[in-house]
């Protein structure tokens, strides 16, 4: 398959998945079932699960001998040399709540490290992606005659002082880990809560400077390394490992900004 | 001027203003200057001020007699039996950091009455409006032929436990508010932080249930009375009193959860 080849299979995988996602966005079908309100609240939705299996029977039509781990039907073949890590709406309370917040995540690791991941918010039509050296922005089709394309390039920012920081919300925190997270945020130029995978797509578009959060999935992170990375930014662990395996997440624009919040996450 | 000629003028506000600010969102023209980072942070752009400029020139020339409040430029004869309230970029971080959680809002009072809002978000290309009777939706053009066109109707929601509550962020309460509104959460279905004007509109829609917020100014809710109340839902002060002096807001899309909610940030 040549590249070319390649992204075209991406693209029609985000596309399936916006056409199975969308339907219930903002509509009659997207409702809650408000008199099941005791159950504990589960942000699961069917078009999450319908756009993760025409996702997984498309890879495994194209890619028989690859693995796939996704949000909703789990792992198959984690062992393979090419693994696809699939969330179909990463962040479903925006899903739910009406706002264009969310994104389907898609992500291939080779060989266990994160080569290629793609954001696709279907509403706003817009795509960040990324492949480990770069990454573009397609920009919706109704902003002009077909599709644009842009570089996406982290900015700089040597300072927390300076600093835009993004997190979905202060709550997914444990108490230890907020007050780790409030020393960061005490410091910074603008704090901003919401987000999910739209804040690290701002962060590798340069109009945010630090994402940081806790208690992620694999899902949640694999597909947007390699975005962040290609931008020229830095996505680890709170104490500098492998985000490849989610957990407490720090994400910069610019790894002097990254220097310094770690340190102070383990201040 | 007929209602259809009004609604014509309005909706060429609202492209006016989406022409001025969206070359400033997400590029090179929005960018801050980092070398001032000394002073105060400042989210006023010029875009703000771009579209306030150009709106207040065509209500000008139609309505010469009219008055009008803008976040920018101040009041005009606000003792008109009409006065225009406009506030050209409501979510301003939400703006800077890149996400489409902002939105132009223009507002129309008749004898201190909210009579007509619009909340415009250009990059998303959505309209919420409403006139005290009914609210519409006109979807993004992108979407379909066309543009989509539907009635706006809050949803039942009879107690707090079954509620999606928004606020732009926690922080922005004094510690007093703060701990009533924290009553109010605490006992939410789900929290949801970041929103300015697109809470509200999502209020409207159905998709949300409570929106609690402190400090707001009235261009930062007049327009959105009209949306909320022609939807269906209450919008009034913490105290139950006239929400369009601003100040600590209360939305509710059902009049119980409303009456629920003020009990418990007044208790």
């Amino acid at each position: 398959m040549t590249a070319v080849d390649f992204e075209t299979f991406v693209a029609r995988l985000a596309d399936v998945a916006g056409e199975a996602t969308l339907p219930f966005f903002r509509s009659a079908l997207g409702a809650q079932n408000k008199a099941d309100a005791t159950a504990a609240f589960d942000p699961v939705t069917e078009a999450d699960r319908a756009a993760e299996v025409v996702m997984r029977r498309m890879i495994e039509a194209q890619f028989p001998a690859h693995g796939i781990i996704g949000e909703e039907f789990g792992v198959k073949a984690d062992d393979a040399a090419y693994v696809w890590v699939l969330d179909p709406i990463d962040g479903t309370k925006s899903f739910v709540s009406g706002l264009p917040m969310w994104g389907t995540l898609i992500g291939l690791k080779h060989n266990g490290r994160p080569c290629y991941g793609m954001m696709s918010q279907p509403f706003t039509r817009e795509r960040f992606f990324g492949d480990g050296q770069a990454s573009f922005w397609t920009g919706p089709a109704h902003r002009g005659q077909g599709q644009e394309r842009r570089k996406l390039r982290t900015r700089a920012c040597a300072d927390i002082a300076e600093a835009t920081l993004m997190t979905t919300s202060p709550r997914l925190f444990t108490p230890e880990k907020r007050a780790a997270y409030e020393r960061v945020e005490s410091r910074a130029r603008i704090p901003r809560y919401g987000g999910d995978c739209y804040a690290y797509c701002a962060l590798a578009a340069g109009h945010v400077d630090l994402v940081i959060e806790d208690g992620l999935q694999p899902y949640d992170i694999v597909a947007l390394i390699p975005i962040i990375q290609g931008a020229g930014g830095v996505v680890t662990s709170w104490d500098g490992g492998d985000a490849a395996n989610g957990g407490s997440i720090i994400a910069a624009g610019d790894p002097a900004v990254h220097e310094k919040a770690i340190k102070l996450l383990g201040a």
